[in-house]
């Protein structure tokens, strides 16, 4: 269930075009990515995960990651899927096209439905072409506000060669240079933004990127900052960003939210949060996919609390749906949000889906108890 | 159903992210497109129709169309729909999130099912920054290998800002020539290239674009070409690959097919279908998407002639699917495909779509004789 099944295939024009890959769904991501490096190709998603999660897992969940503002989500880029469905067939729609509307796209059912549609056996997935020049920015901002109109700076003057815009706030510096003892790249600042571009021309790339960065510190957007162009410091500066879960994992235990909201909005939850916990919580930290308005927020206390856990749930959730948010934006449902799922569906759609699942799996076999709602 | 519901909505921050755009069905693109445009945004879509077509109906056929290959189809850039269900109930998966994990994706059953699942009332969806430079080449190839050798070099050379990569043989330029007086800008060869670039940086674009055009004439991929910067000459260039489809209709009856092959094998189909139909056909062209695999393959006789069309069919169906493609890249199935849906899906698929379509319109009353075969 690991192996690759096919790249392309017009080897005999010595053309490597257009970068469809096809795998089995036990292929781990990172092999992938280092199958497809070696063809002058990547994947269109990329986790920190990376290492041991498993291509038919990351379709069955719908994974976003760090690629997505770019390259856009798996519905987008996953062309074809096999599937086993509850009794026992195999469903191929394995195709390998960019364009086929030949009857419904049933694929797409099977994105992001945790396996309880079916179990997805193999994907076949549009891949980009491996940027020939890839930078990495660290800036520091004094408000939430100003990181926004960063945002909106960048997304004009970086254009196409932007690929990541992410953020996180003191409180998540605080813990990595305490738990991990990593010293912060750049001066204090309230938040901080990871910039990452991937262009085809080193030059052009490193040009459009000074120019936005004389423009975001003379308008006083960014207070400070760093670039990085060479392997290691890309890797140093992306670390802030991606070992700050692995850095409340020393704080305490850890209660975490994976919420969309309108890009706006982010941040207030955070502050509203913590203003709510008052004491009650140690730490309340805010991090995340700013491009894509989707925000980690990550609560810790001393011990498991669930005075503390009835004071979030479901504040989180209120607050969510009050702003039309998403409660669970990449995570997925499982076992433990399920019954959530009405603070963003309404009861008609969340209706539907108890209706599919009982079409595709009248025996309720398929991974039992995750996603729907108990009451379906 | 007209109307435009919401483009963002954070002006209180005097910033405009993350360019989503909410509105109703029966908005026309073009429409659409100039409200954007004032915005500095732009539709991830844009077809030839696009002074005519409605979003509802872009969505519910999954419109393709000259930018796909950028920014993706409408399963990724959709982000949200209203949906009027079989029973007159109102499914609101009207989200404006990027990013949302909360059960199954409803709204993608919906899109490219032509309006036999429900009636698609509104709309939500992503849209790219408008480009500060748009370039256009019209190039000149011998082969359809140097053809595809030419599109594997821009894609690496001309990377993140290529967005479009079009083709049309000598044949639609002979038909552009004597019926609608279109002077071919360049000297005559078998094939014809037009690319678009859309960029963030005027000069940057322009230089990706001379170093790959010089490659290209020192290499001998093409034999002629010119560019196109002011709008003028780019609508020009681009009307020769636009005004194909109308070229055809002064040519006699036309016989259109819409398929999706591996790239390698788009054009092997209209030298087959010529060498078939021999003298029996008045013309034999084939132009479209190479980017995307989308060859469109038309066939003209002086009037309709039954024997002709018993000639084209199933031949085409079943060259198409002896190598695995789509007999309907984008036109979708309709009315008259769809007996021919076995050709690109297995039963099994075909089967499911069946079990869908009863569970969501068991009186079969929304756009009935469409899409799904008659043997379900």
């Amino acid at each position: 269930m690991n192996n690759i099944l096919s790249f392309d295939d017009i080897s005999d024009l010595n053309v490597s075009l257009p970068g469809i890959l096809t795998c089995q769904a036990g292929c781990v991501l990172e092999n992938l990515s280092l199958y497809l490096a070696d063809r002058d190709y990547i994947m269109p998603l990329d986790l920190g995960a990376k290492g041991s999660c498993q291509i038919g897992g990351n379709v069955a969940t719908n994974a976003g990651g760090l690629r997505l503002l770019r390259y856009g989500s798996l519905h987008g880029t996953v062309l074809g899927l096999e599937v086993v469905l509850a009794d026992g067939r195999v469903l191929d729609c394995l195709a390998t096209l960019r364009k086929d509307n030949t009857g419904y796209d049933l694929k797409q059912l099977f994105i992001g439905s945790e396996g309880t549609l079916g179990v997805i056996t193999a994907v076949s997935v549009l891949c980009p072409r491996k940027p020939r020049s890839v930078n990495v920015v660290f800036l520091g901002c004094e408000t939430f506000e100003q990181l926004l109109k960063t945002f909106q700076l960048c997304r004009g003057m970086l254009g196409e060669i932007l690929s990541a815009f992410e953020f996180l706030d003191s409180e998540c510096m605080r813990l990595l240079n305490t738990h991990l003892k990593l010293p912060n790249p750049i001066s204090d600042c309230p938040f901080y933004i990871v910039i990452e571009t991937s262009g085809s021309d080193p030059d052009h790339d490193a040009q459009k990127l000074h120019n936005f960065l004389e423009e975001a510190m003379t308008s006083l957007l960014v207070t400070d900052g760093t670039v990085a162009t060479e392997d290691a410091k890309i890797k140093a500066l992306w670390s802030m960003r991606e070992r700050v879960t692995e850095a409340l994992t020393h704080d305490g235990f850890t209660y975490k939210y994976d919420i969309s909201l309108p890009v706006e909005r982010i941040y207030q939850l955070v502050t509203d949060m913590r203003q709510h916990l008052g004491n009650r919580a140690k730490s309340v930290v805010g991090y995340g996919h700013v491009g894509d308005g989707n925000l980690h927020l990550n609560i810790t206390t001393p011990a498991k609390d669930p005075a503390v856990l009835a004071a979030i749930e479901p504040f989180v959730f209120e607050w969510t749906a009050n702003f039309q948010g998403s409660i669970s934006a990449e995570h997925g449902l499982g076992l433990k949000k399920r019954n959530y799922i009405y603070y963003s569906k309404p009861s008609q759609a969340v209706a539907l889906m108890g209706n599919i699942k009982a079409m595709l799996d009248p025996k309720g076999i398929l991974n039992p108890y995750k996603t729907l709602p108990d009451n379906l």
